[in-house]
């Protein structure tokens, strides 16, 4: 493994299936069509040692020069190489398909295998991308037998990379170094690490991506301005091969900071004018940008609350001006009182995504996306899902992951993302038949569904990318998940490892880490959903108390007898924002799932859990095995010193380690905090330091 | 007031006492006494309008020339005024003076009014500059009646102010703007303002400086190299007529880090010459120098441990290159394992600098100067008064305090530190019958003694110097309590209250609000001594458990049943350390200060305190009591508005509000804690939030 090149390394396959690599046919199309051929011609090369030869095509029946591997799209296919959309469907036709249908969705694509000739068709030029993608993934997974026929279309229209990079080169919540596109307060890359960056993004069909922080400071607020324009453009041109468009983070009060108007009011003539005049400006130097994202209204950032104006008020302005572009505003819903006082028990943030929205549903422009996290705080270790999702009926939006480890151990913790996103992902809102997150997401402009993901990323300037080199499953794990909904964790990890390590021993090994390292991570973090038990502002490592007196609305409010809020109809009834069955569920401790009951629940620590167990001893239970597990892990990764890399090997190793001594400042922090709550001694007799 | 100008307000006095203020014989003098004749003609202006002449006196009888002022040293009174230093002490003779004894320290004085005369006779040039200054000080008391005969010296030979200035202009634990001397990485100050600043310190006496962080980074180590030695001597220059000499802050590490030396170990021989050399150039700048401060081996600064060499080693090398002109090392004593495991019961961090300084007691050559933080711990706003004082035998040492309110409420919070200073010079070590810390204060060479006081300063660019303008008391009171620790904290809040706003009902209210000022912090702060409840990092405001699972050693292990650390011979056996009389004080719970009675022991909440309440009890009173006395100072800061100038009132009046708030957050927070820890509720029933 070259720790640089992530899930596309360079390996000669042993399998390729009798398949004419060498001769390629590609259909004339745009630029994202020729980067396809390109990354076709790249691809083999590095999986086979064999540079194909990409001969030309012309109008007419083509269809004899086989064998060879045909590149187009659908309608190219039908022109030049004869062969009908219908025809894919036609089992009984002498043609490349015997698949009762064809994927009609943009990004969509079939590789089919016959007769001695390969063909990948798009359904657009985007679709014939991740078609050669697609199809280099399964050549590196070097599996046994003939190659198999593929038809794939993403589940989701959008499938958005948020960078909360700074000019300055730091990366918000970053782990793994500076900026890729910044430093020292301007725009400063490497163009050819760029390129790379787009292409493993588009491997695992990512096509939008912001590049600077949604909290807007200082320089970021010129990025709409002729200053930084032609900055932006540049990169756009980067990405635009890969079929990824760039999204611009902006400022509510730019009208303010950039326009010199003396208000943001969304209102104000003058304001909307501005920003029709300055969206103007920014399309005529990127003129397929994909809209803005804001954080309105959210930690300080500022919105039209302060204009008396609603949410709605504040997106559909920015989305007036973005009409003409067809561009889109993605607007958070990050919004709740981060000023709130820790004696108020009335108020409860988990509540506040939901009251602000859910009330103006149907009050947004068509061009406005609202960006929903997928739990009510804010990407703790187990949270429920938001209860948003499955609700909202007349508004455009998506949900809103975190791909770098924030609250999960800052890619010096291992733990895989995906385990924790298939059960988003399968999480029922019960708003109907088929509700589950994975049933809502689908294509435009149905409002009441999901229309995609955006996440922020856990890239930097550190050579393997991610910091932790095992973190890079967590982006692959993203882009391949988000694409298709029906994955489970256990079926990308197991594609991940293989494709990063070449299958075989090791490669199982590390897909039998990736899949422990989560349930090991959360049990020793907060227990049962009460989350926020990290150290403030850094996010790494326990404080018990540290959110307990703050103004951040995150309280558990341990006493001596008790924990938790309760949420249910009795306490601050935020289950009641779920459709009735969900309700019921939640306020219920008997039915309510056990990895959330803190979350909806206070709770004696004499409550008897499912296993018979108190709930403080499941808690002195569940630390102790937290540690026990990551320290299994941590022998686990030494057992492959001989058959990795130093450069995998050690600093891994090293992060094994780190995370070990992490995992015992958790279990010991959190056993004797309840020890000294409680004066209950552990079942077992294992030492809970005084 | 004008708040710029601190305790040296210009108003016009109204009792002057009959003083031949306008005519004045000066002996001729060098630059500090030249310094205090200006300081003389300056004053006089300032407090009554006149511009005195300054008359020239020649060798000879000159007493016949009188009335006048004369200003001048015992020899030069001897010389040119026929004035004999027996005479001062001779009541039958027509002379100046009917002491029994005349000052004989250096920096002692004599101020005499008689016959239409006034005197003002130094020991030496810096004693007339500070006679001067005493002068001045109770001409603007304005007192009713005759002049006063002052005889007066410092109980302190070293009166020295530490800043923690950064060369980018940051101040560490700075709470009243950035730096005075430096800004964006250079030297960068207001001449005159730092010519007001050495006038200000010597006014009350102050005679050694340093101006950057004993934490010596990046340029700052770089001091003492040309590149920065001329800017240093010019700030030398400065300071030089007003009887205050530089100190400079060292890396221990610098044969390393500026000599590009392999090693910093003291027993290297070119380390050896390293310093040697190192120290003649910076001399060959600042000829007078007072020395070197250095944080070694804390807190992350390098030090001998790294070499296996004793604090000892460390501070003599630096000694030895010294030693030629006549300077010092101040070589503080903040020795402790700031990397310690919660878990370990058996390591007790109040411990340290007596575990590490009392053995190598002896082993320190003459010039080197221990400094040693009056407490244990790190200036908590309660602490015992640290063990090495007293026990120390063959060894020079200065005492540490903290003007800037680090613990104390960040300038935000007003807190009087004389109140707290009073206690700490009044504690008696036992060691021998004159044995109070203040009886300890004496002159050099007693090694046994303490040759004065060194303290953290709480300046800054803010134009009333102190952020907090009632804080401009506590470096006032700092230059006053070291001058002579007989002076007890509210004769100084009396003095700077009527200095800074003139005698009236308005300077009665402010004495009264500095008086309460004290008791009412200490009250809402951590309860009984116990310490470190405090924001980390930050250091202000509460955060009840934010050091309990650090790695400072500065834990509290609250319990459902009891808290603090056992530090008896039953425990740790910290009270070993002291005098075996005040060890026993100190282990018995019953005779145990109750201020802090929680620094020493482990209690159960139910433990009976002297007032006949529970220890739980007297924590939720003192934290109600300690609000409602805040609530109480601004009402009574209101009553000032009408007296006090706008930009008195105001910024004061918002920095109470922002302490009420803070109040409260200690108050709630505390008696919250401690609820929810034990379930048992306040005995009057007052308000404590679940």
């Amino acid at each position: 493994m070259n720790i640089y090149n992530c899930w596309l390394q360079e390996r000669i396959v042993k399998n390729t299936a009798g398949l004419p690599l060498e001769k390629v046919y590609a259909e004339k199309g745009g630029l994202i069509a020729k980067q396809a051929v390109e990354e076709y011609r790249r691809g083999v090369k590095r999986l086979t040692g064999i540079t194909p030869a990409v001969l030309p095509v012309k109008a007419g029946n083509n269809s004899k020069i086989a064998p060879g591997v045909f590149l187009g799209t659908y309608k190219g296919f039908e022109k030049i190489f004869q062969i009908t959309t219908n025809s894919f469907a036609d089992s009984s036709a002498d043609n490349f398909t015997d698949s009762s249908a064809v994927s009609s969705a943009e990004g969509g694509f079939y590789i089919k295998n016959k007769d001695g000739n390969l063909l990948i068709a798009g359904y657009d030029d985007c679709g014939l991308l991740y078609g050669v993608f697609r199809f280099l993934m399964q050549l590196a997974l070097d599996r046994d037998g003939p190659f198999p026929d593929i038809q794939e279309e993403p589940a989701s229209p959008l499938r958005i990379i948020n960078h909360w990079d700074s000019i300055t080169g730091l990366v918000g919540r970053g782990y793994a170094g500076r900026s890729l596109f910044f430093e020292n307060n301007r725009f400063d890359y490497n163009k050819e690490r760029i390129t790379d960056y787009a292409r493993l993004l588009a491997s695992v069909g990512i096509n939008r991506i912001s590049i600077s922080n949604v909290n807007v400071n200082n320089a970021e607020k010129l990025f709409i301005t002729k200053q930084y324009l032609g900055e932006l453009a540049k990169i756009a041109a980067i990405f635009r091969p890969f079929g990824i468009k760039l999204i611009l983070s902006v400022s509510f009060a730019a009208p303010m900071s950039v326009g010199k108007l003396p208000t943001a009011d969304p209102f104000n003539p003058s304001v909307i004018t501005w920003w029709k005049e300055q969206t103007d400006l920014v399309y005529s130097y990127i003129p397929d940008l994909a809209g803005f994202i804001v954080k309105a209204d959210s930690e300080g950032e500022p919105g039209p609350f302060q204009y008396n104006r609603t949410q709605a008020d504040g997106a559909n302005v920015l989305a007036r001006a973005l009409v003409p572009h067809n561009g889109t505003v993605f607007w958070r819903c990050f919004v709740y009182n981060c000023q709130q006082d820790w004696r108020d028990h009335s108020q409860d943030r988990a509540r506040a995504a939901y009251d602000h929205f859910m009330p103006l549903d149907g009050s947004f422009d068509d061009n406005v996306i609202l960006q929903i996290k997928f739990g009510p705080y804010d990407f703790q270790v187990r949270e429920p899902v938001a209860p948003l999702f499955g609700a909202l009926k007349k508004t455009r939006h998506i949900m809103e992951l975190q791909i770098t480890q924030e609250y999960t151990g800052h890619q010096i913790d291992l733990c895989y993302l995906p385990w924790i996103w298939q059960d988003i992902i399968k999480f029922d809102t019960a708003y109907g038949p088929d509700s589950r997150i994975m049933d809502l997401v689908c294509g435009n402009k149905d409002t009441s569904k999901l229309e995609g993901f955006a996440s922020v990323v856990n890239t930097g300037r550190d050579r393997n990318w991610t910091g932790h080199t095992l973190a890079q499953a967590n982006l692959f794990g993203y882009g391949r998940i988000i694409w298709n909904p029906a994955l489970n964790a256990e079926e990308i990890a197991r594609q991940w490892s293989d494709l990063s390590f070449g299958p075989g021993p090791a490669a199982d090994t590390v897909t039998d880490l990736l899949l422990r390292s989560y349930p090991a991570f959360e049990k020793y973090n907060a227990p049962f959903g009460i989350c926020f038990m990290v150290t403030p502002g850094l996010h790494y490592g326990p404080n018990i108390e540290g959110y307990e007196f703050d103004r951040w609305g995150t309280y558990h409010r341990a006493d001596a007898h008790a924990i938790g809020i309760d949420r249910t109809p009795s306490g601050t009834d935020y289950t009641d924002q779920y459709a009735p069955q969900n309700a019921a569920v939640f306020a219920d401790p008997a039915r309510c799932p056990e990895n959330v009951i803190l979350f909806f629940h206070r709770l004696r620590y004499d409550f008897i859990m499912k296993n018979g167990q108190t709930l403080l001893q499941n808690i002195y239970d569940t630390h102790f095995e937290g540690y026990d597990e990551v320290e299994a892990m941590l022998e686990k990764w030494k057992s492959l010193k001989s058959s990795l890399k130093e450069e995998v090997y050690k600093p891994v190793l090293a992060r094994f380690e780190r995370q070990l001594k992490n995992a015992r400042e958790w279990r010991d922090q959190v056993n004797t905090y309840f020890w000294r709550k409680t004066g209950i001694p552990d079942k077992r007799g294992r030492m809970i330091y005084d």
